[in-house]
Formats: C-alpha cells, sequence, structure tokens
C-alpha cells in the first residue's frame, strides 16, 4: 500500500453547463480547441465531452436530468467549476489510504467513468472541491 | 493579431480557501506535492502558492480581507473551485480578439499576477467559469 496518494498529473477540470453543444462550439471558436466527442453516460447521468489542452483535459457536463447531481448543481449554482479530477496509479490503494486519513469517499471502489476507473472524494474533505481520482485503463 | 485565442495548456486551476498554510499542508501530507512558497499580493489581496503538478498548477488562494472578492467568494460560495487559468501567446491580442467576439473582459489590459502577465474574462463570459489568460514574463 502507498503511503501517500501521489498525483501523475491533472486529469481534467470539469465544467457544468446547460447545453453541451454550445459550450463546444464555444471553446473550439474562441479557445482553437480541438472537437472531441459527446458521450452519453446514462450511469452518470450527464453527457460528457473531453477536450484535450495540453496534458490536462476540460471535460464538459450537461446533465440529462435536472433533478441529478449536476442538474441540481446547474440549477443552484448556475453552470460553473464542477470537479476536479486528479491522475493516479493504483487507485484501489489510493482509495483506502484516503479512507484511513479519515477523507470522505463517495466511492469506496473504482467505477469506470469517462476517463477510465474513477473514484469521487467528497468536497468537504478536500477544501470545497470535489475531487475525482482517475486511473486510466490499459 | 491572432484569429482565435489558441491555449498553449492549463496554467492552473485556483482554489480559495480560508487557510492556505492548511491547505498546502493537506496537498503536500494527502496528495504527495512539492513544497511551495506563498506570496503576499496586497494588490491582488489574496496570499497566494502554486503547486506544480506535471504541466500544471493548483493555485491555492486566501484573501487577506473578507470584504474582497474572494473573501466575499469562500464568505457567499465556501471555500472551493475559484478560477480556470488558460496559457496563452500574445496576451494583448487575445484580449482584443476576445473583446470583439463580445466576451466581457475584467481586465482589458494585462496586469502583473503571480504566473506572469494575466487578465481575467467574466464568468458569464464563459458558462460561469471565472477565466484568467495568462502569458508567462521571459
Amino acid at each position: 500500500m502507498n503511503e501517500v496518494c501521489t498525483v501523475n498529473h491533472i486529469d481534467h477540470v470539469a465544467i457544468a453547463v446547460r447545453d453541451i453543444n454550445a459550450a463546444l462550439e464555444f471553446f473550439q471558436t474562441i479557445f482553437d480547441a480541438p472537437p472531441s466527442e459527446i458521450s452519453v453516460m446514462p450511469e452518470h447521468g450527464v453527457k460528457a465531452s473531453l477536450i484535450q489542452i495540453g496534458q490536462t483535459r476540460i471535460e464538459i457536463l450537461e446533465a440529462l436530468d435536472p433533478d441529478n447531481p449536476v442538474g441540481r448543481f446547474v440549477q443552484n449554482k448556475g453552470e460553473g467549476l464542477h470537479h476536479l479530477a486528479l491522475n493516479v496509479s493504483g487507485l484501489q490503494d489510493k482509495l483506502n489510504f484516503l479512507s484511513a486519513q479519515g477523507l470522505q469517499l463517495i466511492d469506496k471502489e473504482p467505477r469506470e467513468g469517462l476517463s477510465g476507473s474513477v473514484a469521487f472524494v467528497h468536497p468537504r474533505s478536500v477544501f470545497g472541491v470535489l475531487t475525482e481520482l482517475v486511473e486510466n485503463n490499459g
């Protein structure tokens, strides 16, 4: 078991929006972002797209339902920065370490996400930041 | 003048916190972050520190005054993700382009920041994301 949760790099920064197509067009037109596919992920309740920028990505999220977590975020707080994803190796060991350190895990075990195996840590354990840990598969 | 605002990479992701020392200790202890200096920046109303992680950085911000913008952010919304900084070249040209595209600039001209020359774009122009453009000096 690792003694700390070493971060390889920032995997992505996620932005919750009302209209993913409008957001992707904006980032492409204004910020010269490369085209990116939209994945519909009913198990996560979102449409999502990862825009590669250098070593990291901007993830654009649109809720499939206004009453799911991303939908309520946009309803309550408006569009904006939603979570920060850190790339790690050995995700299950890292989750065990964080839990032992007293951090509150939303996912005690990894599940499949757009970026690979993922697990979320509660924002109250990370200075208000909803934090995703990502281990790229393969 | 450039025809778009090409992004070189994500310069940093900023997190507003109540206690920068506690946040830096947390990131070092839990996420194996390297030590980083704290800069006191009265002209920006913050103490700030940049934690290098791969190609990008996590910026930790603590307001010097609860009534300045970062202080009010923490009072009103709590600690959490504060802004996204995109690294560009030719910052003044980029600002002119964004203004011509109808984006609302907080800074029409670059000013000196922790990361080099910086300028902020209003969140209402970028899907709720307070967006900083950064051009590294030298």
